[in-house]
């Protein structure tokens, strides 16, 4: 069974589906051991990590690259965020064309044009027409080898500044061009406008919410208006800048790494993570 | 002034150069803004951020990418671990060639045999001989264009369970051979071999140290006895793991990311991180 | 001295700079050995090259790349095509940033929408507008850290069916922000078009022409109206098929390789190309 | 029915199985078009292109890339080149695991040292020892997924001045390791090598042959002896090479392109090979 039939199966289960950012192999991991159902090939994260802007400056083959070693090393199914789908639909039907061979689950398109700026800077935000973002998802439908494989439609209407009628005349189009998941972003401090978007969704496509700016909704309260899918899209790498910089402020300060011991993974625990062979495993 | 001539500077001050490990343009940038003088581009933090063994599995393009995505970021200037120099003398040339055009400052190789496994792992470690090491060397002095990128030779004759004496002329053939620097690589639990070696060091070339089995080893000590570059080879990957393992761990059992932003970097400052441009990195 | 310029000086002389499109390391080798003065590394050929349409498919990191492999075996300037810039100003100034820091010598982009479709194919072809094509050249031009890089404008106007007025006013409001040099395209079957707008042009900032449509004009004719470099953007490619294709269909009808030679490059001519080590060039 | 059933079910047919080199996908698309049965994914064809010596310089993962970029564009099967497996056992297993996910049909891996030089070249070959190799190739079956890739192991014994009772064993050993056909190259002017092995083959693996020095020979010939693959390594790039040279000289000669057209493919047949959407494929 393929991850995305795996994937497919866990979205008509009885309960939530939990994804978690990462941007490469080691997150990933790190994402699967915790206990989680899939593994969300963040855009945001993977600009961060190379220490650019959000801003469709990295290529769609290095996201390629960047999904495909996640997928290398975990059971998980990997879902990509494919921000615009990388140009028109051409350009989302040869990436369909790609991420499918090399067995990704789920891909993710939004509805902003290209280049995109990250949905929560502080700029304004421009759509594509319905027209075109449905000319891109019947293209992705149309690329894909197996019927496997699914495509996720984003609205950024409510990020762009339009109402739930608009974000909802978007997303019926989108259900009905063939997408196989509505995406409802929004940057609003609490998930009202989440849960009244789901409150009026009468089609029988899952919904999946990303609460970076409204985590105190509980995927309870998500589910019972019709999300099947969670993505908390950014914790993992946050929490390791937050690490990482605290305990790079201590060495700087020391003249020594004696003392840093407690705020550190060992290095047997990174060899495990490394699915390093058994035998060497342990320290020398 | 290259990034290459500013280390070559660095190394000839009166003070203990200073060097991070990291695995991509974030991290550089986390080692940068707390006031390190370089980074090292660890080939073991690249693997396990691939979730891949330290064993020669990625390739020398993969690394070489990885030194030029923290190039492009950082002003500091990049320490490139290259292992064994991923082949014989012509790969070592060809290495040199590519990592200087793309404005590397130094890179180190190591007289293991290729495929290496990690230094630290609980296997017997094969060195080629000093004849073939120092081909290597020569080969990668001759293809650099200009005198300025640091060649640094390490020898893991202690890892691999020789002596002091044999370290000691392994290291001395190496700088004979036009080497820039020499790493002694140790994985004692103290620090009396390494600095031993240097207490028993008689040329004008800078040592070099990577305490990670032997942390109370302090940078003073180190300096005294010839070390003039230590580098705290993976200490931020450890501290990322430990900060992003918590917090998934909290976010597994929870059903909402709710309390978990006191763990977590600010999106703010992920925008900084990632240069966004100074007008959008207010949250909208 | 840089390649850039080289470039620069060569533009400045007194005759025409003659440039060849290649596809890879070995396509610009055989163009710097036909003696011509510099490479177009062409975005055609490229996505040719990996049998898919010339329409924003491929990625600028591939395409960069490309550049940086003939680069590194050419003593040639390399002139990037570089299409619309593979995006917007932010797009193109980080572009600049990767292909200077790579030396490349000189890029190209044009006036075309994102994404693009080859010029000479039977569709409709779609500006930018004036202002959003100047924000690309200004970012292009900022983003360059040395002055030597040359960024050379290409206008579609005349391949989108507009006329000379058009083309011209476009190629002023490019010339004034910062262009170093005008490409102005067409797929007209004679060379009226380009040699009038040569004989319109009144700035000091060099021409540039592209006679895939109109092969008879000569270099002379070109450069009595300003046009200083010469671009023929594929023939290497399509004399290389027509090649490949006769021996192909050769050898499949034959039950061996006998009788072939006259009609391949030796295993030594080769081996001359890839720079092998001179001692192993001949065959064993 | 996947590439590598294919390829299986064609060794197992009555006739030759037909092999071309190729180095990207226009090159494997001309020898899909000509007739052939699959594409050999040629090192040496890609070392060329990137005028690069044959010898290891280039990486697992460039040539990962090309081989997935021919698999994108073609129907047949793929036989990707695979040197010596790009270092040891664990490198092997690691490589056929990233083929094998790309869809690549077949790996052939060869019994030299790493780093290598081409067979070819004018310079001692030496190999590893029978031991190693069967463990490279033990490492490489247990590590493919599916029962589907094939993993032909090549013997360079004639190559390092062996005699046929020294390849024979080693084919003998690495048949029994698993291998699923067994190259034997040699450099002989004359095919009495590798008929002279064909003849005294006693397993019930196929053979390949690879007749660059020993073009005479011919597929019935071999095919009588139980070659039942056969691979023009590297014709139509050296064709492709004896046209490009041609037509750039003339080119060089000339003020103009024209006069080049007898000698070139016309651009509507670029268009065509690049899988234009067919709407556009006529010059407008």
């Amino acid at each position: 069974m393929s991850k995305a039939t795996e994937l497919r199966a866990l979205l008509s289960g009885d309960r939530m589906v939990r994804t978690v950012g990462a941007r490469d192999g080691l997150s990933a991991k790190l994402v699967q051991e915790a206990g989680f159902d899939a593994v969300w090939a963040s855009s945001f994260e993977t600009s961060a990590t190379h220490g650019l802007p959000d801003a469709s400056l990295l290529t769609m083959t290095q996201f390629l690259d960047v999904a495909e070693a996640m997928n290398l090393v975990v059971d998980l199914p990997i879902v990509a965020d494919c921000d615009t789908g990388f140009g028109g639909p051409l350009n989302v039907a040869y990436a369909v064309q790609r991420y499918e061979k090399r067995g990704i689950a789920a891909m993710s398109i939004e509805d902003k044009m290209f280049p995109k700026m990250n949905s929560f800077a502080a700029t304004a935000q421009h759509l594509v027409s319905t027209e075109e973002f449905v000319q891109k998802i019947q293209a992705g439908k149309q690329a894909q080898e197996s019927g496997d494989l699914l495509l996720i439609a984003r609205t950024e209407a409510l990020i762009a500044g339009f109402d739930l009628d608009e974000a909802l005349r978007r997303a019926h189009a989108y259900a009905d061009a063939g997408a196989d998941a509505i995406l409802v972003h929004s940057k609003s401090r609490n998930p009202d406008q989440v849960l009244g978007f789901g409150a009026r969704w009468d089609r029988d496509v899952p919904l999946v919410a990303v609460p970076t700016t409204y985590p105190v909704v509980s995927e309870k309260d998500l589910y019972e208006v019709g999300y099947r899918l969670v993505i908390y899209a950014n914790h993992g790498m946050r929490a390791a800048i937050k690490g990482m910089r605290a305990t790079l402020a201590d060495l700087a300060r020391s003249d020594s790494a004696a003392g840093l011991e407690d705020s550190l993974a060992s290095m047997a625990e990174v060899f495990a993570l490394q699915n390093m062979p058994a035998a060497f495993q342990e320290l020398a």
